[in-house]
């Protein structure tokens, strides 16, 4: 199996932990339809990558891990769309979960999705414990409070931001949370692994920014303009189109030149320019020198 | 120390995880608005008599098993007052977390407090780490899809409802979590004491009922009434009133009854005979009588 498939495997057993034939139908949809069809899967692909460049030696470890992370990307993106948020219509082409559901449903879909998580890392502790444990605590240091995603999006309800804090948790934490939490499911130390995360994180502000001011709502999927539209602090209108292309180009170089020593370092530098490739596709990028 | 500010420290230690100096500044504020002052904390009050019944010989691990089952119980009510669901201003005689915040910040109060609780469960493992994912699969199970709380609010949103599933999930369940990870914490298995919290469960269900409907805004610390109101299915309804306290009565027998053999099992029954008075005082049930 393909690392893809072996993804999406993985998040299809981890969605239906949360269904079954005496739970409420509309909500088991609702869990389902948020997590699927993916988008890039990008978060757990970056896991996998980092864990099978440690070795992958607990796969079951490393499926739940990747399919955790994914889970929970997915309900932060439910409550995101919701109307007192930013009120998305669509999501990944199709009616944003409170759209095509309703708001209550959205609300406790992201809730259910968050929990199964959690709950998916600890059924799949038994053959190595003390991973599992800390695939859960940094699960919860990446999204939680005081430095993970809940607070990234805090901070848009703050008269004053710290601007730093804010990107490292809005968008670094889940980046951080991949490859820590592929070198911990195969084994390996979590601290080495933050600052390719943090750079990938970073890496894709940028390119989000780029692709926001840059593309039109059928390439992405979602309403354009939005950064413009909500007055957000973003690296186009900081550093203009070409100096965010060639910040781009440097955090990604820094990321490379980040990951530790192990067995796998060359397919993983390689995986992350394939990533780089992905995040702004060349039509986009000439755009940019257009 | 007694075991109420015991309590009350493992829950105010608990919350400041979720805060610090580089945290959103609100978003900090509503993680503690959203958990204190405390109603009775039904939940981690029974959850660490059955963990003292059963010798509380891990108490970090008693303590934030309490704590993470307050956290999550007070971020289903912030959830349960939003707009889209209750849309209740009032919460324990205090503006509800959307009223004095805003709606972003009750979503990601709750949904912060949430992943806190995991959290906390990680981050007291290392005396006992089988324990602990134990209590995280509790956690998640009682909480989550398919049959945990939120299952219980998703029910309300199908227009066939089963409605011992319902009752289960929506009530119980938390009372399931408190009964069996207060056994857990002591290194006692799960699975006896679940029909204990099941029948705790209930008889709040139960009483529930009647204290909405006897009592009036000013007693209950948020509109009465309610379940009339949005036509809810309830004891009251079905049973009247005077059936609904020999139901109640029942029930709380029959959770005596079910108290698995343990060291403490004499304190436990009396807890729960007290929790009864706490659940309708007397002057309520004197209420239904006239």
């Amino acid at each position: 199996m393909g690392m893809h498939a072996r993804i999406d495997a993985a998040i299809e057993a981890a969605i239906a932990t949360g269904q079954g034939r005496t739970a409420p139908a509309r909500l088991s949809s609702a869990l389902h339809y948020a997590c699927t069809p993916g988008g890039a899967r990008i978060r757990p692909t970056i896991l996998m990558s980092v864990a099978m460049a440690c070795g992958d030696d607990q796969p079951k470890l490393s499926d739940a891990a990747a399919a955790a992370l994914e889970l929970i990307h997915c309900a932060s993106l439910v409550h995101d769309d919701l109307p007192c948020f930013d009120d998305a219509d669509l999501r990944r082409g199709k009616p944003s979960v409170h759209r095509a559901f309703s708001q209550p449903l959205a609300v406790l879909a992201g809730d259910s999705l968050i929990i199964q998580s959690f709950g998916i890392l600890a059924a799949a502790a038994p053959a190595a414990p003390d991973r599992a444990l800390g695939l859960i605590e940094i699960l919860s240091r990446q999204t939680g409070m005081p430095h993970g995603i809940c607070a990234g999006q805090g901070w848009e309800s703050e008269s004053d931001i710290d601007l730093s804090a804010y990107h490292l948790s809005k968008t670094g934490a889940l980046f951080i949370a991949a490859t820590q939490m592929g070198a911990v499911a195969a084994g390996q130390e979590a601290e080495p692994w933050f600052e390719l995360g943090a750079r990938i994180g970073e890496a894709f502000q940028v390119a989000d920014d780029l692709r926001d001011a840059l593309c039109d709502e059928a390439e992405l999927g979602k309403p354009a303009g939005q950064d413009d539209l909500h007055g957000r602090p973003n690296a186009v209108a900081q550093l203009g189109l070409n100096g965010a292309v060639s910040r781009l180009n440097d955090i990604l170089s820094g990321a490379i030149a980040s990951i530790p020593a192990c067995p796998g370092e060359a397919q993983l530098a390689q995986m992350v320019r394939m990533y780089a490739e992905k995040l702004v596709p060349a039509e986009v990028l000439a755009k940019a020198r257009a």
